[in-house]
């Protein structure tokens, strides 16, 4: 874990965060992304060496639009990131900690990211994630 | 926003908590803390330039206390760190932002902290804070 690499915020309608977002930092979001196979619609800004990303869902099954639903809009995730993702996954599978994919998957950013379920870690969704070498 | 200052996560019982956050960091926190006249004791964990704070409420009217019963154990607030806590404060409100603390107040960690109303950020409460100079 060698540092937060970005805080994952759901929101109902991007347009408008990254208007109110740009206002908090002072400055825009420096990439618009859409990952179609999650189903989100996103946005990054830049915090020093951390990211603040924006999450809408694009579609009523979208994990984002049900967090929403269930939670309203707010914090959805900690990303950590890691140099060795598959070594990462092994150690926390040992520890007892649930790990949602066993195998990496593509996230947003040029990634490889898995996350851990909430129940094994204390209602916090992380995040791991790798960039992608090349 | 210079970084990410820390992540604050609420927690019911804080020597679980730490416990579970040592197999996930793989090392323990650095340094223990209570705050009195917020009644909470936090604990601090490193991730590269930045911190993760765990906070357990002392009492039942703890704002920690209160955040578990309505939305469970999980991620509280992001804290940035910030160079002039006044001088943020106040372009913050000229933005529309609701700052619950004009002044800023002493928190833990050495730190002069304000709080942004969650309402007027997306769902997210927003610490800034500052180095305690001297």
């Amino acid at each position: 874990m060698d540092k937060i690499e970005h805080i994952g915020i759901a929101v109902k309608d991007l347009d408008n965060s990254n208007q109110l977002f740009e206002k908090l930092f002072g400055k825009p979001a420096y990439k618009l992304e859409e990952v179609a196979s999650e189903g989100v619609r996103t946005s990054f800004f830049e915090s020093g060496p951390n990211k603040i990303e924006l999450l809408e869902g694009t579609n009523e099954n979208s994990p984002i639009s049900r967090f929403i639903e269930k939670k309203g809009e707010g914090i959805h995730h900690i990303a950590f990131a890691v140099k060795d993702i598959v070594s990462e996954i092994k150690r926390l599978k040992e520890e007892g900690f649930i790990v949602l994919n066993e195998t990496p998957k593509k996230g947003a950013d040029n990634k490889l990211v898995a996350f851990l379920h909430p129940k094994t870690s204390n209602g916090v969704l992380v995040e791991l994630c790798q960039d992608i070498p090349g």
